[in-house]
This record gives C-alpha cells, structure tokens and sequence, in this order.
C-alpha cells in the first residue's frame, strides 16, 4: 500500500510518500517540500500546493493521501490558512480516487514515538530510525509529512476521520508486535520506545 | 466585468452571476447553490463543490471571483469546514487565472444596504431591488452569493484583500453615486438607504 503524507502549511508543504509492506514495514519513497512565496497572493499559493500534490498522486499512485489535522486554538489567520491548505489536499485526494485518513499532532507523535507530547527533534529521529535512513529526513520540514504516513500505515483508518476515543485510550490499532521476525532493529527500537512510554502513562495498557 | 459571488459553505455554497455595466448597473446572469449530502466523505463534498465552480467558471468566465471571508469566531469545526471550502474557492480561481476579490460579512451588508449589522431578510430584500428580480433571489441560500458579487462591482478591489480601513471609515469607494442618470429605481432606492444610514451613523460621512 502506498500512502502520501501531507503535512498542509501555506508557507511550507511537507510532502511524504512510502510504501507499507505489510506489519509495520514501511520503506520511504519520496519527501519533498512544497513551498510558496509569502508575498504571493493566497490563490495562487494554493494552486502551487495543489500542482504538487497532483505531481505526487500522478508519479506515485498512492492507495491513500493522509494529511495532520489541526484545530483552531492557535493563531485564527494561520489556522485558516492551513484549513483552506487541507481543503485543497481533500480535493487532490477526491480527484484522484484515493482513500483518506487524518491524524491530530498528537496522535501522529503517539504513534511514531510513543508519546503524544514529543518534541519534534525526537519525531524526526524516530521517523528516521522506522525507515531506516542514514539520517535525519531531509528536508527537515518534511519529516512530519513521514510521520503522518506512517502513522496512516500503523493505525490505519482510511477514508474515516479519527477515532479520537482510540487515540486517547491507546486501542488495539495503536499498538506494536512487540517482536517478531518481521521487525527492523528501528522497528524494534520504537516497540521499545513504546513499551516505555506505556509503562510512563503515556499510552494506556493493552 | 463578469462577477463571480461565491457564500462558501460545506452544505450549501451559494453561486451567483452579475454583470456589472458600468456605474452601479448591475444585471444578473445566473444564480444556483451547490448542495452536498453530509453523510458524504467530506473530500467528495468538496469536490462536488470544485466541480460546481469549474461548471460556473466554464460556462460564464468571470473576470473576478469573489467570496465572503469569514473569521473563526463562532463554532471551530464550522469554521474549518467553511475555510476548506473557501480553499477549493480560491483554487478554482487560480486555475481560472480570474482575478480574485474577499469581503466580509459586515462589509457585504453595509455595501447593498448601508448597514453593516442588517438583518438576513434586508439583504435579500435590497439584492432583489438592486437586481431588478421579480421575488426574492431564490434558492434563498444564494441571495448572499449574489450580495457577495454586487459587493465586488460595486467596491471594488479585484485581487486584493479588502482594506478593512477604508470599509470602516466609508471611503469613497463604498459611497453610492446619490443620483444620475445612470441609475436604476432600484439603485436610487439604495442610494436613498445608504444616505439614511450615513445620517445614523451606520457609514461614516464624507
């Protein structure tokens, strides 16, 4: 299954694609950043942004587009940027037929590092690790567009908005093959990472 | 000039066509609501509504679009959605290389009634006036749409975002011509309603 991983941002644009070999394999196949120029009116900002979606869609064919999803609790004029960023991601998505899955930044954290308030050098880190590159994803700013798609890949749920009582609870989607012939020793290194976290509170017990 | 007057909406996104003749003379061409079903994906809702653009773009090639702007003040996932929408709204226009123009809801009322706090049934009341129309706009959902459009022709602003100074302080482009021979009935019957607003203060004098 192949999954992009978008990461909507008017400025900036992380754009992620890998495939899910089944388990928790996952192999990086592409990470780009989209970016638009501030001083560009808004509609042609968006227009570049969707180009490069469909450029992604159309050269790599994903089974399903996931994008982070955010609430407004922040800034109202940045929130409403990257609401009008999603829709556009949402509409690349519908063109192309794919499924869609969204994810909070906290459940995109709990999910890759074990803890849904991680700071963003341990994301990148863990997001390297899983997919075994030789170092931290470059560019930097597409690191969370991975960790999107690959939280897409463990958790499933495509083509449904979140379960938001399953994140909270840690259910069973959430949670690792604690070992197993299948694992990379970045696999198991999350498994560990997630074991402790559980073991802290931060992800409830199976 | 061709208008393009969008009110976005996830469940209803109104549609309105204008032709603005010079002066304040402004003719209705087309006037629709694009409706989607919220049971639906919301990705296949707002492509249902890009495609509504794309049709409307297509068939009356807009010189601008215009659509009201709104601010998350009220309900977070309403506003989300809404700004989605306006995303899609955004890209149509890009696409369509239209030039594009945004007001808000206070500045839409105050250009076709002289009150920047009037009531829902004014506004449909005096966009029928001002269109000539024998009723009221229907579908009703679309009377914004066309308030929207009017609001363009008559204030201005193609691919800018709107100076909210000058919409406060009444500058000269939000004054209606108080009369001429260019008017309409109902054009005179507005001139005559921003006149009795200036005099409570609703627009500032000149």
């Amino acid at each position: 299954m192949i999954i992009l991983g978008v990461d909507p941002g008017l400025t900036r644009c992380g754009l992620g694609v890998i495939e899910a070999e089944g388990g928790r394999r996952v192999r990086m196949l592409d990470v780009d950043v989209a970016r638009t120029d501030p001083r560009v009116a808004p509609h042609r900002r968006l227009l570049t942004i969707f180009n490069a979606l469909e450029e992604k869609i159309a050269r790599f064919h994903p089974d399903v587009v996931a994008y982070e999803r955010v609430f407004a609790q922040e800034n109202v004029r940045s929130v409403t940027g990257t609401a009008q960023v999603a829709g556009v991601v949402l509409l690349a998505a519908a063109r192309a037929g794919t499924a869609l899955g969204s994810h909070t930044p906290s459940e995109v954290k709990a999910a890759v590092t074990g803890n849904g308030r991680a700071q963003k050098l341990q994301v990148q880190q863990m997001v390297q690790r899983i997919l075994g590159l030789p170092e931290l994803p470059r560019p930097k700013d597409a690191a969370d567009a991975l960790a999107i798609a690959i939280t897409q890949a463990w958790r499933g749920g495509a083509d449904h908005m979140v379960d938001t009582t399953r994140a909270q609870h840690g259910g069973a989607g959430m949670l690792p093959d604690n070992a197993g012939p299948g694992l990379t020793p970045a696999q198991k290194m999350w498994a560990d990472a997630e074991r402790l976290a559980r073991r802290h509170g931060a992800v409830a017990p199976e």
